[in-house]
């Protein structure tokens, strides 16, 4: 009897997850060996994180247990952390031993990017994981209750700075913008005390988006208070804050209790370490997402790197491509198992949506731009389908979004 | 036209409130002018504070607006912070400016008491207040969410020292009892990393309670996972922890991200610039009240130092005491404005009740020594007595607890 192909699977995020759960759609017991391996024994909505950092969504609410989307006949999980990589030797190391593979998929997510910039990784937080989201909630919070009970006021503990005017930024800022105001009340701080401000280096706001809706968001924004500095790289972070180039000699410091890094993002350093050819740990993979020069590695996610050939850039690390590339990795696989050719990745982009807090967003969706309400409405559509790919329409009752108002 | 009395009340606690309470009922809007000064412009319930702090009830649930308990008609409320008091000159001074009186009452509460012992001022949190209370939820989250987080853990972080085994220091050990699994289930701590110990330099825990209710508490806490180091006092507190004094040269150092001291509380430290003997900021009231040599002047709550001459110890500071001591100041008041002589104030002692969590107590009440659901359910009993008695039926619908299984 022929021994059963072992599939290793690093990693379960939205491209991991999504291809451990089309392998065991596709495949019976007896075709294959399934093996996911994740340092948590949950799955997180990674595009949720800036609700759960800002208080606006608990942490439980954000993520759910692995067990509840694999078939454990099919799938066996080991919660661990992958330590190595060897896709020469065809082993990985974790924190609970060796594992050896027939086919191997990657999907170990992102890693916050500070660019060398000094103190940035000691004293900024990051909306990088459930973990880290939580803390930021945590801390933005004790710095309230402390004020609020100090003698001496130190004003700064109130002031939040936000580096990065991208995606991820801008949503956190959103949700501040929900939140601060519960905040004030619940800590008894007047809210003139309060001062959150997005710094970004680059001179504008959600690279990408069309600038009508830029626009927009910058307006709802800072009708909500919230201050931008735009054009004005943060060179360096201390424990009371953040230095600002704000012209060739010109330097700003701004005390601040606390500092979120949201401006950029990296592949996970491990696979640095594989001696696959990458850039800031992301591999530009092959059509078919599989590393280059590796036929049994299969890259998917934030760590996968594809351009897009019409504007001639990298396509953005999203939840809806990782999604996609999962589907097409299983395929890839069960075709690369039967001795049939591998089909090309093309990603269908269905639009982009940013939301701005509860009850507003801007994005694009089936080729229409839309704000407001109508554009919430929307994005919470998005994040309920995401846990309806992977996890079917109960887990999407028992964790979706339905405030939608 | 003679000019109304002003009837000058500082603080909006238990015995401050009772008191204006009970005035506004019996007086007219023409027989005098109540001025009521306090802080903040919301009483809380200081019995509740053990729950804030340990985060089993919100801090807002503890807390409710003055104005809903004052008929504004009646009764002036000025939030300022009282910064002086001149009994001679009859003058008090606020952070809002001067105020005279023809009558005081000085109804300031307590303060923490940390008996010189290095260190405790800064490093160690204190249920002092609402604020104050929050904070140390807020701090001790803080220390489960970055535990979770960091690489290397430090598991001191998850280390709480409760400084006492008086009634506080028992009743929030009871809370953290209850709280400690929520937050190593939010957080995503495993149980075994957490250490509650109670450290206290008397050779016993609740002093002033039955021997037996006290056994059955310290076993109810024990099979909670709380430990006890009685007979060891706190010598020192550092940024790292406390260190105890184990035996006549031997100390033991404990490592704590968390050090609350709840043991033992003073009067407020005007008291003491007054001129008016006192004994830790607490003044030896006459029978009616009054401060020794000061006709115009009453002290109640806290403040009030009060024999039991039965056991020839001082009744214990409590809620009921206080308000008992409001109605009948209100009483001597009404009395010295009409030329009466003033009444006596006897303590009518109906118990009282240490909660252990939010089904466990033990206590007196009625001549009864009970435990277990019982005692709690008295207890919660007494805990919407007070807010009834000041605030009446509707505050205690709002803020009362009903969770009575």
């Amino acid at each position: 009897m022929k021994k059963r192909p072992t599939i290793l699977v690093l990693g379960a995020g939205y491209g991991g997850l999504a291809t451990v759960v089309n392998l065991q759609k596709s495949l019976g017991v007896d075709d294959v060996e399934i093996i996911l391996i994740n340092k948590n024994d949950y799955h997180y909505e990674s595009t949720w994180l800036h609700e759960a950092a800002a208080g606006t969504l608990k942490p439980e609410q954000v993520r759910y247990p692995i067990s509840r989307v694999i078939q454990q006949d099919k799938v066996k999980f080991v919660k661990a952390e992958v330590q190595a990589i060897d896709v020469k030797a065809k082993m990985v190391t974790s924190s609970a031993g060796q594992h050896t593979y027939d086919y191997l998929v990657i999907g170990l997510g992102f890693e916050g990017e500070t660019f060398g910039i000094p103190g940035l990784d000691k004293y900024a937080l990051s909306i990088a994981n459930v973990k880290a989201a939580r803390q930021i909630r945590e801390h933005i919070e004790y710095q309230f209750a402390t004020w609020s009970l100090e003698e001496v006021k130190a004003d700064s503990r109130l002031t939040i700075i936000v580096g990065g005017a991208g995606f991820t930024g801008i949503e956190f800022l959103g949700e501040l913008g929900d939140r601060i105001p519960e905040l004030c009340e619940e800590f008894d701080v007047p809210a003139d005390k309060v001062k959150v401000l997005c710094v970004e280096a680059a001179p504008m706001v959600l690279p990408g988006f069309d600038p009508e809706l830029v626009e927009y968001a910058v307006r709802q924004l800072k009708s909500k208070g919230i201050e931008f500095s735009i054009g004005t790289p943060v060179v360096e972070a201390t424990p009371e804050g953040v230095k600002l180039k704000k012209g060739d000699d010109e330097f700003e410091f701004i005390e601040a209790g606390t500092v979120v890094w949201a401006a950029g993002v990296r592949g996970n350093r491990l696979i640095e370490e594989t001696g696959i050819e990458n850039m800031r740990a992301r591999v530009k993979v092959e059509k078919d997402l599989r590393a280059p020069g590796y036929d049994d590695v299969f890259i998917v996610g934030d760590c996968a790197l594809m351009i897009n050939e019409e504007i001639n850039r990298p396509y953005p690390p999203t939840a809806q491509i990782a999604m996609q590339q999962g589907d097409m990795c299983a395929n890839n696989l069960i075709a690369l198992m039967k001795g049939q050719p591998t089909q090309t990745f093309v990603p269908d982009l269905k639009g982009s949506i940013a939301s701005l807090g509860s009850n507003d967003a801007i994005g694009v969706a089936f080729g229409k731009k839309m704000t407001g309400k109508k554009a919430s409405f929307m994005k919470k559509m998005v994040d309920n389908r995401a846990l309806y790919l992977i996890g079917g329409a109960g887990l999407t009752l028992k964790k979706g979004k339905f405030d939608l108002l």
